[in-house]
């Protein structure tokens, strides 16, 4: 037989799909991958009840207008500046391929969301780090000068994450305008991954498109504001006159986004803002943060708050994330998983908290039985 | 502003978004775009309200395992070497990306279904067709002499496609043989796009899977068999032990193919079975078949009947693809733009009969007006 081409041979299962394969095979409480374990908004769920049978034919590659219209006003966009993706993971391929290839750099920080990494490397191009420094007392930090030193005539673009998974990060707006200039002046893209724009616990993140219009995708996701990872709504909101292009690309991608689901967030969106859907929302995860990461003092973690996203980094030397879903019966995803370059720090880990309160409290019973050498009860290893 | 990369300049809003743009403008009916005017099965529908609400997030990248065992036994496949994708269209990408890039070739035939050319280029490698000829009274014929010279020490593939769009030519057994001894000669993998595998009006079509298991990757869409285009799952049918590398590429891709619509495909597949539910599309789509074959030739056009596919081709020298959405009031396919080497003859189209009889009627007595020289109806103008 043939051989498969390298990028395929050297593809690999994510950690994410990995954690929550063990944890389902070990009866874990998944505190891996980020997705909710609570209801979606109702208002979302009747949307898209109602638009099966009424909407399950092929929109357009771009997306529905009602839905560009729709993310449009609620981002303060053209909404003809909009394409509906397959995820805020399609959005993300998408731009890759769009925006470098063989030859080009694309900077980026370390710790690092998985995916961009090998979707850069798909599309050819190389992905530089800079690391964001874990400080004693002051969080992950970014040197700047360092950025700068990142950027080579290579560099096509600057990929950015705020609130940042894993680390939690919301850039300063200094920061952000700093990282506006330095694109300016090496004409340079940025690309702007913010699917955790909703969940923030202090300040407003800073919407890096309003430092620069004119060089700033905007990437979105339907699937973590809403609360249906699984429904495979993304956006991207291009610089003007780009869309026609990014669509192009889109629509030999996966063509169209699943219609009735466009529907639904179209009509959910408003809604969502007018309703204070999402103050609620970070008001339950701003709970359910403090509840984990208290328990994970008490077991004496170092936590890391997060600013965004919700996820926390926890450091307790000695756990290690295999034996954890193992014999703890809890799914975390070791912190090695989004270090790309800089080593690892012993015993480091991302929880995800968009648990319900009862699986995290679970999840710390567990853990803490664990830490106490107490054995698993057996129950848990039923089906 | 930097330049996006020439790949991304280069593509182009397709001509079925196109066709559908503009009928959705000039009130026409849309006998463009493959999608049908019917209702989805109510059985279906149904699976996928009760999905909503309890199937949300994240699936597998490889897909839910109950979809992958329902795939399995309904292609007699083991559902261990499935992978489901968001549409057949994700699934013919991601094996572009796969098994062809700088310098490889892969052979497909002309006329050819549009997106296999640029997911061919994205890859990197370079598409090498091989005419079907339009023959009087034979219809489309493969030249087995011509396909043979076409595979050079640079092939990597045979991309098959039966039914064929936009033919409706379905391969015969003898043919398929003769392609799967070529592949094994030339140790070439088969991609083999099976979308229409269930819409057939003759013989069931050979799936090409049987004489080549080691090197065939078969293509399917829950869109086409269940009338759900929206919808976005599809999948691929892998070679035993390569399914694991398709999904991690699938899963930097867009991740996973919409959960809740795993969930209603993989309880409908059986049902569709069972129900006889694709004998009953076979002879609904054969009606109409008669019915649009009929009023064309009655206009003084010729008429290729499709073996397979919910298209025909019809051939009305005189006749414009965009005067006849601005002027008639019908969305075709121009020939084309199925063509990639081959000249198109003058006045071929590609015409959709998944639509409603009363549509079909309706889209027949407009080409009527048209030909004999009547206006359109003032009505149509209106929104
Ligand atoms: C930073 C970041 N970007 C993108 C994604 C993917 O989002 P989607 O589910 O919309 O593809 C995730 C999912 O966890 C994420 O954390
Ligand atoms: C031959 C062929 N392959 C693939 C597709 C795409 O299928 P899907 O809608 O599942 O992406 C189509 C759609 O028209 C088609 O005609």
């Amino acid at each position: 037989m043939p051989d498969l081409l390298p990028r395929a041979r050297s593809s690999q299962e994510s950690v994410f799909a990995k954690m929550s394969r063990l944890a389902a095979q070990h009866g874990a409480v998944n505190l891996g991958q980020g997705f909710p374990s609570g209801s979606p908004p109702a208002f979302l769920l009747e949307a898209a009840r109602r638009a099966i049978g009424t909407a399950d034919q092929y929109a357009p590659p771009a997306g529905l207008s009602t839905l560009r219209g729709a993310l449009g006003t609620d981002l303060g966009v053209d909404g003809d500046d909009v394409v509906v993706t397959t995820g805020a993971t399609e959005a993300m391929g998408l731009l890759a391929q769009a925006l470098y290839g063989p030859g080009d750099e694309v900077v980026m920080f370390d710790p690092v969301f998985d995916i961009y990494l090998p979707q850069a490397r798909l599309a050819g191009a190389t992905p530089v780090t800079v690391p964001l420094h874990l400080k004693e007392g002051e969080g992950w930090t970014l040197d700047l000068a360092e950025l700068r030193a990142a950027v080579t005539p290579r560099t096509r673009a600057l990929l950015l994450n705020s609130p940042h998974n894993p680390t939690g990060r919301v850039f300063s707006r200094a920061e952000l305008e700093a990282i506006a200039l330095l694109a300016r002046q090496h004409d340079l893209w940025i690309i702007s991954d913010e699917v955790y724009d909703e969940l923030y616990f202090g300040q407003r993140p800073v919407n890096v498109r309003t430092l620069a219009p004119e060089r700033t995708f905007t990437v979105g996701s339907a699937g973590k504001r809403l609360e249906v990872t699984g429904w495979r709504i993304g956006w991207v909101a291009c610089p003007a006159g780009l869309s026609g292009k990014i669509a192009a690309l889109r629509q030999i991608a996966s063509f169209c986004a699943p219609t009735p689901f466009q529907v639904a967030v179209a009509s959910a969106l408003p809604v969502a803002r007018e309703t204070g859907f999402y103050e609620d929302l970070r008001e339950g995860y701003a709970a359910r943060l403090r509840l984990l990461a208290h328990g994970l003092r008490e077991l004496g973690a170092q936590v890391h708050e997060p600013g965004g996203t919700y996820f926390l980094i926890a450091r307790r030397p000695g756990w290690d994330a295999e034996a954890l879903v193992v014999e703890a019966g809890v799914a975390v995803i070791p912190g090695s998983a989004f270090m790309a370059a800089q080593p690892a720090p012993e015993g480091l880990f991302r929880l995800a908290f968009c648990k319900s309160e009862a699986e995290l409290k679970e999840a710390l019973g567990r853990l803490e039985r664990f830490t106490t050498g107490e054995r698993r009860p057996l129950a848990r290893h039923q089906p």
